[in-house]
Order: structure tokens, then C-alpha cells, then sequence
């Protein structure tokens, strides 16, 4: 069985960390498949999907280290290209990546306690994203 | 249903970025499943996948990044190993990862507008490569 | 058809890099799905998977690459949630991602002769960890 869902969100931009978790949870809930897998992809090259445990430090560490491979004020030549000054955020999204497979059994995602899934937006100016949610089993 | 597609690809190497978007689609539309999701795999330690806007200035920015974090003229123990001098090219595999996996529904993937699937052949050397493209779905 | 399995592994912590494979494809054999994909997850925000040529030189270019990119001795605003001193962990668990995807076909994981894969335990002390190995295919 394959249902496909979309998640619709509203980012500031600028490594904004959204914790998608409980999005997903209910969409796996809701659905007629038990046990499978959730992929869970972003459709844009600015943004990318990870884990965290979702709590104010590391809120802030990871744009912070984000800036620091990746700085967000040097010459990248993408915007030679365009002049809309986001080349960091692709090379952000590129390096996280756009796509995200979570097993869920008996209706329960197989997370640990202190984990959360995250959507991390890194362009520079607030967007509306559509993320899909392809879930997959029996 | 399961199938099992195949892409052979020659690249030059040294972080050669390949757009591999439309090899994907094709599959996708001309495979018996309308709805699913396709894993797209890198059988080789030197090889990763990830998305990206694929347009030139970020195809100079990729690769300084990736020299940058992970310089091709620095020691690596790899190289004690085996003295082919891609230390470089296997660390930067495992950061970007092997594996990428895509939704997609009624024969479509997917994707942004602006947003592509990349093969990087980050080996130091010319190679022939044939990536595994798993279609699982409906 | 779905087969839930799991790995139960005890790690050193502090970027220990365990070689899976040979568990994952005993799995695969063993189990009544021929040809499909293969889930592998960590529950839990300090571990990480991708895969990696197992040998000696890369498995002190891997960590040391880690402490390049994100040292064990910086400061981090997660250390002044939790005191725990592992804000490094879940950041390099962050950053290589919690899931990897690897595609069968007749019962044979599609891997690279020297590839493997690997668990990466990046948490600042010994773990015993649970790895949930989702198989999906026919």
C-alpha cells in the first residue's frame, strides 16, 4: 500500500528549525498501513530534513555551525547566477539533504525519546514549503 | 511491486557532478508502478547523491565546499593504506552519503523546479559507474 | 510485504564505527522478502549511518575529520541545557543523518565490494544501542 500526504509550513527562513514530529506521527495514525515507512521529502533545493533533539541549545548550535561551514557572508558564485544572495542555503540543503526514511511499526514511528524529526529551511526570506510524505507498507 | 533498474554512468572524477534527474524520471515513466518511492543507490565507497539547482555557479561552489571541509592535499591514513591518494574522495562520500530516496506519485516525481538529483564522483580518477534505482510502490 | 528487525550493538561512544553490513545482509537472507530495500534507523540523536571502505586509515580519517569539523572542546549552548558535554555528539549525528536505505535484489544487498555500512556512535560514552532494520519489497 502507498499513500501519499503533504505537509504545508510556514518558515521564517534562515535556518529556521521546525520540529515536523508529531506532523508525521498523525499522519501514520491516520493512515491504513500499520508497519512500513515514512519518506519524507523536501520538493525545493533550499531546504533539508534531519534529526535533533529539539531543545533551545542546539536550536542554536546548529545554525551556528551551519554558519561556520558554510558562512552565509562569503562569495559563492550561485549568485553571480541569480543575485539573490542565497548560495549558502543551497550548499546548506545540499549537504543535509532533501529526504528522510523513518520505519514505523504498529502505528509508532521508531524514534528515540529525545529525537525529533526536523525540517530545516535555509533560504534566506520566509517561504511556504509543501512537504511530501510518501508512506509505504502493509 | 519491486523493480530493479540500472544506470550506467562515466564520469571524470574529482567531485564531477552529474545531473541524473531526468534518467530517473524516465524510469519512473516507463515502470508499471504509478505510486512509490525510488531509492537511488551508489554501489562504490567514492560516490554520493544528494539534490541540488543545477546550474553553473553552484556547480563551482559544490566542489570548493567540498575542498574546503575535506582538502584533497592534506594527509589522510587512507592513503598509508592503499597510496591511491583518495583518502579525500572517501571521506567526503560518507559525509554526503550513498543513498537517496524520492516520492513519487502518478509518475511524477516529486521535485521543486529548481531542484535536480545529482550523482558526485568524488573518486580522483575517471570511472564507470552503474547506480541502483529501486522503484517499490503501486 | 514488511519485516520489522532489530540489532541490539554495545558501542565505546565517542565516534565509534562499527561495521554492520554482515548483520544487515544476514537479514536479508533470512528473511522471506527476495528483492526490495533495506531501512536501517537509529532511535537515538547521537548516532549516525552511511557507509565507508572499512579499513584501518579511514577509521582514524572518519573521526578525525569530525573533531576538524565539529571539536569535542568547543563550547555548546546544548551543554548549558543538559550539562551532559555531548553537544558535540548530536550535532555530528545531525549532520550525517540517522537513516540509510540500501537496496536488495535476490536476496543480495546492492553494495560496492568495498563498501560497507556503519554505525557511527558519536555520544561521549559507551551505548547500548537498538538499531530497527525495516525490510520492504516482495
Amino acid at each position: 500500500m502507498v499513500e501519499t500526504h503533504y505537509l504545508n509550513i510556514k518558515t521564517h527562513g534562515n535556518t529556521h528549525i521546525l520540529n515536523i514530529t508529531n506532523d508525521i506521527a498523525n499522519l501514520v495514525l491516520s493512515s491504513k498501513i500499520t508497519s512500513g515507512i515514512a519518506t519524507i521529502f523536501v520538493p525545493g533545493a533550499t531546504g533539508g530534513l534531519t534529526t535533533i533533539e529539539y531543545e533551545p541549545g542546539l536550536l542554536k548550535d546548529l545554525p551556528e555551525l551551519m554558519e561556520k561551514l558554510i558562512p552565509s557572508d562569503k562569495f559563492y558564485h550561485h549568485n553571480d547566477t541569480w543575485h539573490d544572495g542565497n548560495g549558502h542555503s543551497h550548499l546548506r540543503a545540499s549537504l543535509i539533504g532533501p529526504s528522510l526514511t523513518v520505519p514505523f511499526t504498529e502505528k509508532n514511528l521508531t524514534f528515540g525519546t529525545w529525537q525529533q524529526i526536523i525540517f530545516i529551511d535555509f533560504d534566506n526570506r520566509p517561504r511556504s514549503r509543501k512537504l511530501v510524505v510518501q508512506l509505504l507498507g502493509d
